[in-house]
């Protein structure tokens, strides 16, 4: 079998995960990667490239993994690079996705490839089983929990803070309200009641502690909220115990069959990195891609389109057998 | 839209599960219930039917959901009903998938019909996230636990003790085991490990109790291996307290990305009535086995071929604004 050439553009966080999760993988194959940087700036064991020079590259990498931001680099390049390559990407802005998708299926259709949008856990996973949930049980509750991990837009809002030097907030789904979903209470929750914050904050010499914490516990739409927990720690620290980028999360339906018949269904993320998790789902994707490719297929797909079967290495025949 | 007109074949507790769930999907609609035995014997609010005229309702069912056992039903009625109608069931004797695919697809195939096998939650909902989880994470390892639920072949081999009049099973996951699982302890569990076993038991009147909860818990295979919670009890409590067919379980994969990430994914289901949960999934894919038949695709599908987005009502583009 000839392996799947893979291209990876952009090389962040989510990038590097990429790279090595296409190392796990033996019918894969990394080709180069790309960036708008100067690609003299990074280091790899494979060519760095201009991404202005993708094109070039046609024909020798099957699906670019496109690992760009959702903001402003998806929505340009997710269409450019679908009229060049296969594509799949994690753009997670959720109220633009019907835009997001119309644009790449204009461009991937057009040009005879296949791009999968909007890949990872949420969305992605979450919303696979979401989707499964209410489809078996169409009478019932949904929760989402996300944690414990680390949100960004939080840890950003506290580093604002005047005083604070540097920050990380973790959200912490509560074992309370957890155990409440799991045993079936059906519970009324409250934004206080499903999560807590969790900030660790490295202050300035001279600041004064308790106003900061004051502040941050005050802060409306970010904290006020919740129960919220401040650490105050030395760089040092945050560096040593805080720059991993855990994160998870629990999706559940409470359901209903029959007379009253409670039944649940559960689906949990445990993440000790969230962009190498993250890139391993694009991974997976993306050798659906190159099968759905080789069906002569074409146009913009989801998640909610893609049978399980073309994520794995093994024949329908294999699955059959190992894991019906 | 026109209800999708599904018929159900076997009246026992799965078919009996499929009527309540097809009351929960107004997109569909009950036109017969198909039976072995004598249909004057059931009571039912659409035609009772001999299975042997079920070929007289070719063009007025969409979907047959067959609700046979694996044993003896479905090996014959399988390929016998592709050949007149679109199907699904829940063949779940793991080991002759393979043999009973091939079976099923050449009827479905040589007629135009679609026929999905072992759907149901195992197979089915675990065999999916299975394979979700090692097509993600490819390196790690993968932990199933069944329970807390009744087994049957286990409630059968304590009524087969002499001085038991009446008994039922129950597998239950342990809780410490689980806890190991989820902290990604990769734990290396034994039989024992795993699960405990807990019988209900009721005795005749002169029985030895003592010489029966021994006699169980050194039964070789079923209990020996495990430890095993007895209590004997009421022939009016078993009744009261123990007549419901919860089941569940779990399976998890434990992990690993880059160099050495901890990275746990979960599924999990608590139910309270087994048969009617099998019953929601077979409903659910009986959706989508209509929509693959509005395609025109043919022949046999599991489960690992069937994208999620084809068991919603909803269209794709309401998935994608709704859901993703």
């Amino acid at each position: 079998m000839t392996a799947i050439r893979i291209g990876i553009v952009g090389y962040g966080n989510l990038g590097k995960g990429v790279e090595k999760s296409i190392r796990q993988n033996s019918d894969m194959e990394l080709v180069a990667i790309f960036t708008r940087r100067d690609p003299q700036s990074i280091q790899a064991h494979v060519p760095v490239v201009s991404l202005d020079e993708a094109e070039s590259y046609k024909g020798k990498v099957d699906v670019m993994i496109l690992c760009g931001g959702s903001a402003t680099d998806l929505p340009e390049q997710g269409p450019q690079l679908a009229r060049m390559f296969h594509t799949v990407d994690s753009f997670d802005t959720h109220a633009r996705i019907p835009e997001y998708f119309e644009s790449v299926n204009s461009a991937a259709a057009a040009n005879g490839h296949v791009s999968v949008i909007s890949t990872g856990w949420d969305p992605g996973l979450f919303s696979l089983n979401r989707l499964l949930f209410q489809s078996i049980l169409p009478e019932g509750n949904e929760y989402t929990f996300w944690g414990r991990g680390v949100s960004q837009g939080h840890s950003d809002a506290i580093r604002r803070v005047e005083g604070v030097k540097n920050g990380v907030q973790y959200t912490i789904p509560s074992d309370e309200a957890v155990a409440k979903v799991r045993a079936g209470e059906n519970p009324k929750l409250t934004t206080r009641d499903k999560h807590v914050r969790e900030c660790y904050i490295v202050a300035e010499a001279d600041a004064d502690q308790a106003r900061i914490e004051a502040e941050i516990k005050s802060m409306p739409n970010y904290f006020a909220d919740y129960d919220t927990i401040v650490h105050f720690i030395s760089e040092e620290e945050l560096k040593m115990n805080h720059s991993a980028m855990p994160h998870g999360g629990l999706v559940f339906r409470s359901g209903m069959t029959g007379e009253g018949t409670a039944q649940i269904m559960e689906f949990g993320l445990n993440l000790g990195s969230n962009p190498e998790f993250t890139a391993s789902v694009l991974v997976a994707y993306a050798r659906a891609v190159s099968k759905l490719a080789a069906r002569g297929e074409s146009g913009a797909r989801t998640v909610f389109d893609i049978p399980f079967g073309l994520m794995s290495p093994k024949s329908p025949e294999q699955l059959r057998k190992e894991l019906l």
